[in-house]
């Protein structure tokens, strides 16, 4: 297996916790996103979406979701599991999952596409050009901001975000709690709950990752 | 068990399709999304983001997101699996899944949501109004045809969308296709893989649910 990543950046960032949660080390390869490489010859090859991250398996398969990568490595290596101790908790893990990557990652991606001088023409991933659509910056932030409501309300009533285990809405919650400084975006002072888990997340040695 | 659906609707479509493939009756409410019986005091109860649809366990817990309760219901009824056979046709499956729900129905959705009367101050989806964003109305037009071309050149090389077993990630497609009539959008004349693998699915018992 192989592991396309950019250190640098979120998405990939979510395998790289995922990984070292599981203990698992793997062949990586950095794609320079800030250079394009992402939209060279070599890589559509591998993805034509154009992002990273990438899992090339054993026989050629390239996984491109970062979802979908990180089921495959839970099937396939079921230790230090990131999807609860039985079905009701791997759908709420699953369910918090999208929640998260919709109101929370989703939100704070499309306000910096649609802000960011870098991203113009390039609103949306994906190897087609979008004009940048300027209510969308000051809607993503605000959606952002509302959805630590959301999780603060959820982390009132459990340890971590999808009840008392860790799991990988966890992962996304972070790798979103510290997207949302790119734009400027802090966690509430009162949100105490969502401060007490960051806390308590940031501990674990992934979260460095 | 308890399914909330509304009968009109495609997302929870995409769930009565996964039920009938696994040949699972359930007890089913509908809920009146015309009249907004959504944002009833009763329903946000049941889902914050006043959603369908909606499985109630028997625990009580809600499941509110589509792919989290179709893996639900795969790890409880794993007959007539809509994962595939193993661990890599089950990371396409949940791929090409994600793929058809943000580069397909999400773009869909975005375009009906900015554009029709009836979801002015509604433009998404959730408990909190968003205003219309017009520009979104032509981008959501423009990406789900191009998304078309994507499943016609994956169906060029497979029978179905994630391979040669029909999977969830077929249902998604099936509903995403039906869903583009709503703005009037219809297959390419030549998009004959596509056209071939649509008359297949259309045969299955699931597809007239």
């Amino acid at each position: 297996m192989k592991f396309y990543d950019c250190s640098t950046a979120p998405s990939p960032r979510r395998v790289r916790m995922f990984l070292a949660e599981k203990k698992l080390d793997m062949e990586t390869v950095q794609i320079d996103l800030r250079n394009g490489e992402q939209f060279s010859d070599a890589f559509r090859a591998i993805n034509p979406d154009c992002t990273v991250p990438v899992l090339e398996l054993d026989d050629g398969t390239c996984l491109t979701e970062v979802f979908a990568i990180c089921q495959y490595l839970e099937d396939e290596f079921p230790a230090h599991s990131m999807f609860g101790r039985n079905a009701i908790e791997a759908a709420l893990a699953t369910q918090w999952n999208i929640k998260i990557e919709q109101q929370g990652l989703g939100a704070i991606a499309e306000s910096i596409r649609n802000y960011a001088s870098g991203f113009k023409g390039r609103a949306l991933t994906g190897p087609t050009d979008y004009e940048q659509i300027p209510a969308l910056a000051e809607r993503g932030r605000r959606r952002a901001a509302e959805f630590f409501r959301t999780l603060d309300a959820q982390l009132a009533r459990h340890t971590f975000i999808a009840g008392e285990q860790f799991t990988i809405a966890d992962i996304t919650a972070m790798v979103f709690t510290d997207f949302a400084a790119w734009i400027k975006l802090e966690l509430p002072d009162d949100a105490h709950n969502l401060r007490r888990w960051k806390t308590l997340v940031a501990e674990r040695p992934s979260a460095s990752v």
